[in-house]
This record gives structure tokens, sequence and C-alpha cells, in this order.
């Protein structure tokens, strides 16, 4: 999860850096959107995007599973692929280990890359891998290619645009905290054994994210290019605004329309916080976030599995509003979730 | 530096890898060489490869100034992609930093970043910036292209072929030697400064090395295909004998015909180690090494300051050899610096 704080810094470093052209594979579109578009061919575009995942900061060895941990840094760049509408085909692993993970470990890791590869018809294609003093680090580099009459940006959402979104919203957040708690109750008394069945949706959406080739895959059969995309790590309301400010718009959307399942439902209240703050501020859900001219809605109604109609695209630039289950219109601001812990 | 048992890891932990055919940017050589190698048009291939930098590994910050570390970091990325007789074209920049690295050290780095793009002529078109609880972590990804007539893998080396380093071997491990020794004089005694200026070169190789972007221009304008190479990351004895294995060859090679900087012998003389012993195992000088057609021998001899004919490939199945100064025949094993240490 990204904080606004570190959107600045990254626009900060890299505002010097001019696009120039190169004699091939000219650059179309660079830092600024899930990937970066590159010429390729008459047809194609070709899509490049890079993650980092951290220990300690995007994951805990505690309870991260490395073969959970080799698919799901594979998924959540792929996710950035599927984002701009296009196709995965390669990617590259790099990885540091310190001391404290052995030859196994890294097995186990690959082995989830592989189920990952596998999964999304994808090549391993390179990669390094280094000792570090201390800690795991992850970094994934994945291409891919977008026929161009269907890339996807960020900026071109329209006013009056359907706001949709895949899947379900708030439950990896709500399976990261479900993890913490457990993991302190271990620390506290390490006979203890965790207690995650009854949580095992939420919990899996966090370790083991896929990425949603299938909606990339609907899109196609049906017909549908989306005006504007993006995938969803930053929650909602941080996703939501990219495309609000790129596109120069404003968003309403409704509570009552947030897809949000019923396990995340429960940890809302075992943990006292309002449900649509998990739907709009949890983070790392890896789901698709689009915007589709209002036409289409016919075509998708029949899809409420897949995709849920949640708002609609406002001329009220960067301004995002929210009509709560109670009937009020709040603003919904662009923050982090520690903005709304308790 | 890689040694040994890193390439075995790396090996065993993707032998499970099966190349899948893709429906775009299909996959023809994945990993094993500086690059994979992708399809992209009728004329061209895409390259994509990727490399690690990572703190007290790679580079230690005491001496490390991060303009530098942002140059070098790209430089060596594409170092791999001109390996291959490739053109760069863009990357992806990962970066994980700890609270000991602030905001001017990040536009420093990036400050090198854009001198190396710059330098290079490719763009920075993405990347992911994290915190990281201890240490700094770069990860770098490179793509280019390369006329399909022009590729050059490590495996075609034959018979016969000329063995040819460009510029010269050793310096920057040498330069390293130099750094650490002036470290502990530091440590020691902080109020000491250290006396580097004799060793300009030296510490520049290691400091900011060049990718050698002159020589695949070199070869374009004289109509010149290597019919092997690889550039020079983990020493001559090492790089040398990547070769020899992929081209299921041997390597003869002559240490007087070695190029070596007078920098070079100076600090050897100091360290009481035989300069050869830098030049076949130093590592870090990015410098391309490539056997051709003996043929060529008349078009380059010429350009000496920038191509060295070291020796020749034989058919002696993994045996390296070199003729010692005073005209014996040794055995040269491709291992690891630390063997050699006094």
């Amino acid at each position: 999860m990204i904080y606004k704080s570190e959107f600045e810094l990254i626009e900060t470093l890299t505002k010097e850096f001019e696009i120039k052209k190169t004699p091939f594979v000219n650059t179309i579109v660079g830092i600024g959107d899930d990937a970066a578009v590159l010429e390729y061919n008459d047809t194609h575009y070709l899509l490049m995007t890079s993650d980092l995942l951290v220990e300690n900061v995007h994951f805990d060895p505690i309870y991260t599973p490395m073969h959970h941990l080799g698919f799901k840094s594979v998924a959540v760049n792929l996710s950035d692929i599927y984002a701009m509408n296009g196709i995965p085909t390669a990617i590259t692993v790099n990885i540091a280990v310190s001391n404290r993970y052995d030859e196994q470990h890294l097995k186990d890791f690959y082995y989830g890359v592989k189920a990952a590869c596998d999964s999304y018809k994808i090549n391993l294609v390179g990669g390094d891998t280094s000792t570090s003093v201390k800690g795991l680090f992850i970094s994934i580099t994945a291409i891919g290619v977008v026929e161009k009459k269907r890339l996807t940006l960020r900026k071109n959402a329209k006013n009056n645009d359907l706001i949709c979104v895949s899947g379900d919203l708030g439950a990896a957040y709500a399976g990261l905290q479900i993890l913490e708690r457990e993991k302190q109750i271990f620390l506290e008394n390490p006979a203890t054994q965790p207690e995650l069945s009854q949580y095992n949706y939420v919990v899996g959406r966090f370790l083991k994210p896929s990425a949603r080739k299938d909606i990339m895959e609907y899109f196609l059969l049906n017909d549908i290019i989306p005006n504007s995309m993006i995938d969803i790590s930053d929650g909602l309301a941080n996703d939501l605004n990219h495309i609000c400010k790129q596109s120069n718009l404003g968003a309403h959307i409704f509570a009552n329309k947030l897809p949000i399942d019923y396990q995340t439902i429960k940890v809302a209240e075992e943990f006292e916080i309002p449900y649509t703050t998990y739907a709009l501020y949890g983070g790392e859900d890896y789901e698709l976030l689009f915007t589709l001219k209002p036409q289409l809605y016919d075509l998708i109604k029949h899809d409420k599995d897949k995709i849920s109609v949640i708002g609609f695209m406002t001329d009220k630039q960067n301004e995002i509003t929210m009509e709560t289950i109670d009937g009020q219109t709040v603003v919904v601001e662009p923050l982090g979730w520690d903005h709304f812990k308790k």
C-alpha cells in the first residue's frame, strides 16, 4: 500500500525525466499509469510494469507461506498488465535473501512463481539472486501486449461513465488484520494455535490474491472497451482518485452498491470499524476498477457475480462523493488506512 | 560478483520452468544468457534483462556517492543488452530504502539514473519505491532490441575463434580494494583524509563503470558480428567459462595479451598479488568479451585502443588454459576472487 506522500515522492524524483524518442520500442506512456506503453507493431502496444515486495513492509514472514508469496509477487505485477486491458507474456524475478532463508524457502518461493506462470500462461525469462544483509526483497518486472484500440488508460474516463469494480472489496485488508491479531496472540502465547478457518476467505485474499485475467477476457468476448481502468492496490478511494485526477473529473458512488463479502463485514464488526471503510481504504484487493459508457449497462447488468456498478463519473473535478447507507452525501478523501484507525 | 554456487542455485530453482508458447512476444531464449530474447517483428528481437544491487553486498554506502550508484545501476543493466549486440530503449527502476536515506539521497540517486538515461539515450518508463527495514535495494529491468541477424549469444563460439575483450581488465576490483583499504584507515582514525588521487582511474572503474555502447556501434559500423559475446561482470575466467560451457568448447589465452592498466598493476604490486589475477578474477569491469572468426583479425588489429585479442577457442571442452608470461601453460579455473586471496 502506497500513501499519498510516496506518490508525490515518485513525481518529484522523476519530474526531470523527459521522454526521448528512441529508434525502436518508442515510449508512448511512461510513468503514471499501471504500466508503461511502448510501440510494438501496427496493431499492438508493448506494456511494461515493475513492483517491489519487501519483508516487513509488504509481507510478514511469520504468517506468509513462501509459495503464496511467490504466487502473489507475480500476480500483483500481472494485475497491472490486465489493468491496461493487456495480455502478459513474460516476467523477470529478482530476489535478495538474508541467511534466515535456506534453499527450501527459495524452492517454495519459486514453486509459487511457477504456479503463477502456469496459471497466467507466461514465461519466466530472467532474473537475479543475491544475498541481503537483512530481509527478503522481491522485484518483478512483467511485459505484455495490448491491442492498440483496446488500450485502457487512467486518463480517459468520461463524465457520466458508470464506475464498476470486479469482485469484492476490503477483504484483503480484513485478512491482514486477522493475521496481525493472530500473530500477536501467538507471540504472547506460542502454544496457541491460530483459529483461521472461519476467516479463510479474507485471509486467502491477502495471502494469495488473483490477478483478474478473466475480466480482461470478459471484455474481449463481449466486445467491451472500458474508457478508463486501474487495479485496486491502494484502496478504492485512492485508486478512484487517480482516475478522477488524470481524467479531470469527479466521482459519485453509493455505499450500498459496494461489493463486500460477508466475512469482511464480520471482521469489520469484530474490529468495530464501518465495513465501508474496508472497501474504500483497505487496499491490496487487486480487483479492477473501470469506467464504462452508460449505454453498456444493459450488457453487463446480468454479470453481477463478476462486476458491480458502484456509481458514476461527474464533472466536479477531483471530488469523490458517496451516498451513505442512510442517504447522506459525504466527501471521500483519498487517504491511507491509517487515517481511519480507531 | 556471483560465484559458482549461486549460478547453480538459479539453475536448480528454475529448472522446472518450461518455456511455453505465448500468443505475442514469444520467448526465444529464456534464462541463461545476458538477456532474454523475445519475438518482436520480422527483423528484430526484443531483449529483456534485470539486475539487483544490494547495500553491503554490491556497494558500501560509506564510499559510494548516490549519483554514481544511480548511474552504475543503469549501466550494469544496459551492459547486458550490449552483450547481446542490442540497443537498449527503456528501463524500470525499483528502489527500497531504509530511513537512513533521506529525500536528498534519493534525488542524488535519480540524478545519476537520469545521467545514464541521457548518456545511453533510453527512457525511464516506470518503477516502484518502498521503505525497507534495513538497507538499500535497487532492482532495474532494461529492454531493448537487436537485429535478428546481429543477435550474439554465448553459445555460438566456434573452434579457433579469436577471443577478444574491450577496454582493460581488473581495474574495478583494484579500485574496490583501494576503497576498502581507505575505509579501514578511516574507521580506525576518522580524522584521516583518504588519499585517492593516484588511484582515480581504478576507483572510477568500480564506482561508475560504463556500458560499452561504443563497441556495439563499432561492430555495426564495421559490419562485424561476433560469434559469441558476454559482458565481464564476474571476471574473465568465469565469463569465458560461460562461453566455453555453452559452446561446448575450450579456450587458450595469453597472459601477456591481457589488457591491464598501469594503475591496476600498481595496486597489484601494493597488495602483492599477481596482476593477472586481477584480470582473470576481478569482476565488475563490464567490458565485453566476444569471439570472432579468425578472418576478421586484419579488420580489428588497428583498433588496439578499443579491442585486445587475448587468445583463441579450442575444441578441448570446458578447459581454459593460459600461457603465462614465463611461457608455461596453466589451467585457469573459473573460481571466485576469494580463492586467490593471500
